[in-house]
């Protein structure tokens, strides 16, 4: 629904007078829940292919929450990237109230908001549960919102694909010098740190990967995790499947929701769209957990798939530089600073908490 | 509110009848909302002793998220452990429907059901994120409703506390010529294996821990985590902490809720009963993420306590008795040799995904 017609239907639901119903309060057959049933109309865009593993399917889950939690009175339909605007379009859309509701990942929209990396993942960096911990607990949200709210955007997570894989090989990677002019796609913070090690980061969409991979026109691709890599089939067209995702190290997705949308919502049908991106937050990794850990059995015992590690020189090469580019993103004004502050305080208390979780 | 009077508040609603207003539909000055604020009034009783940190305040954002998401129209009221029933008789009251709701732990009721311990936590188990992997999307969760179906209870997840820590000791942990008469505080299953182990666990009540301690009763104890460690001042009564919490690798809380009471509930109330607690597991798992890292940092730089690792050879024995113990737990009866595949073969999935995730 636009927010002229939400305008609309509210300024009609206004003249039905206190009675609040459809049908003549006088006749004594009104029907008792019509005005819980008046429905607003939400449409959600998202930068997902339609009906995408996890991660479209996420975001059709959320819809589905909150028309079940409001019993009917918002029904929210979600369109894929391109069906109403382009995947990353979909900031834009939602801030200009076009759609009222977004699905997609933050780190999207960094070439205008730098440190809205901090709120899907950067490398090295936390981990999902870790995100939970720093948005719900750690002051993380309050900033997401504080960044978010001249865009006339309220955020909240909305799902995490877990740790990722580093990616699909045709070449094995055994020290620094293999990185050298390595051809890999690879977008976003990560790409940066591959430039920055000496590689060429390739911006190619995800359809396109597998024959860009098997024709060779590039050495290497990461995509997401076992569970959507099975799916595009790159086993076909690569060798080696090395981990661990260190450029994104637990990804939160991000739902977005036009704030002026959101305030024409009573507080409850508010709570419920919230609440909803909650549960949509922890029933994806849930999936990605169950998902990633079948597919990765079937990679190897069925495909024949040869899991490498990265070498611990790559890798501690990697995460200096990470470190250094990280640190940029959380530069540019005053809020920036206190957003790359936050995570990195929060970060360096839980490392020490997760070398005792991991002890076990 | 009790089943009848429940019962006798619907009776009312109907005798209001079609229009569902509490005043005249007539007069024109009906609350049209009246229908909608028609209120249930539930009541949770707890294992927790009242406002505990984490679990007792769990409890309460569970009742709270109910009564938001409802806009009023169920409120739960929330009673600590021995404040309504004794923290052991939750599953009886619940499942007799003297209380509508209940939150605990799963593996308080093992006497009655020993298959209950693989939905809380069982020694060197699944971890948080993989305990809401196997619950949600492996199938745990429909087993767990089907084991607490013939006690008229519905369950679902309500918390995880994260993994624990292995306890506060006044003795180094060497060798298993440690473990040897060893006097510890350790419930449930862990008690059994240290016994097995050739230990000699005590039971004692969270509330006489630290004087048990302090004494020279016991020579060490585990209780929970660096969050609740840290509020109890353990450190004061004890030299060493000792990691991981092999016993309890990632508790699920879990909520119960009277299937009477439940399905006397319209639909959208009762998917809102089951999303609170679902957002309730999350929030809590966040929480402890938060305080844990928290509290570790400040029982280490401020209270100078000693952090030591479980010697290997300890934790390998702990494990080969744990494998066999748990393997009891699943032999009862068809239903927990279910339950206990079904768990098994998700950590078989999930220990692959786990070195691999937590390479980084």
């Amino acid at each position: 629904m636009k927010r002229r017609d939400f305008v609309a239907a509210a300024g009609a639901a206004t003249l039905l007078g206190a009675c609040g119903q459809t049908k003549d309060c006088a006749t004594g057959e009104a029907d008792a829940s019509a005005q819980t049933q008046e429905t607003i109309n939400w449409t959600m865009a998202t930068t997902w292919p339609p009906g995408f593993q996890g991660l479209g399917t996420g975001a059709e889950y959320l819809a589905e929450q909150i028309n079940k939690l409001s019993n009917g009175r918002i029904k929210v339909k979600v369109y894929g990237a391109g069906e109403l605007v382009p995947a990353l379009q979909v900031f834009d859309a939602v801030s200009s109230g076009s759609v009222e509701m977004g699905h997609g990942a933050s780190y999207y929209w960094k070439g205008k908001l730098p440190a809205a990396s901090f709120f899907s993942s950067v490398p090295f960096g936390l981990n999902a549960q870790e995100m939970n911990g720093w948005l719900l607990k750690g002051g993380g949200l309050e900033l997401w919102q504080e960044l978010y709210a001249p865009y006339n955007l309220i955020p909240m997570p909305g799902g995490n694909t877990d740790i990722q894989m580093a990616g699909w090989f045709n070449k094995e990677i055994n020290s620094m010098e293999d990185i050298k002019g390595l051809k890999m796609r690879i977008p976003g913070l990560g790409g940066e740190v591959l430039k920055r090690a000496g590689g060429t980061p390739e911006l190619i969409a995800g359809g396109e990967i597998f024959s860009a991979l098997e024709m060779g026109r590039i050495d290497a691709a990461e995509f997401v995790g076992p569970y959507n890599d099975l799916a595009f089939g790159f086993y076909k067209a690569a060798k080696y499947y090395y981990y661990p995702g260190w450029q994104e190290p637990g990804a939160t997705l991000e739902a977005i929701i036009n704030k002026d949308a959101m305030e024409q919502l009573p507080d409850d049908l508010q709570e419920i769209v919230r609440t909803a991106c909650l549960v949509a937050n922890t029933d994806m990794l849930a999936e990605f957990s169950q998902k990633n850990s079948e597919a990765l059995k079937i990679l190897v015992e069925e495909h024949s798939v040869e899991l490498k590690k990265l070498p611990d020189d790559v890798l501690n090469r990697f995460k200096q530089i990470s470190e250094e580019l990280v640190a940029e993103q959380g530069e540019h004004d005053e809020l920036s600073k206190r957003i790359y502050q936050s995570y990195l305080s929060f970060k360096g208390l839980s490392l020490e908490w997760r070398k005792i979780s991991r002890s076990l």
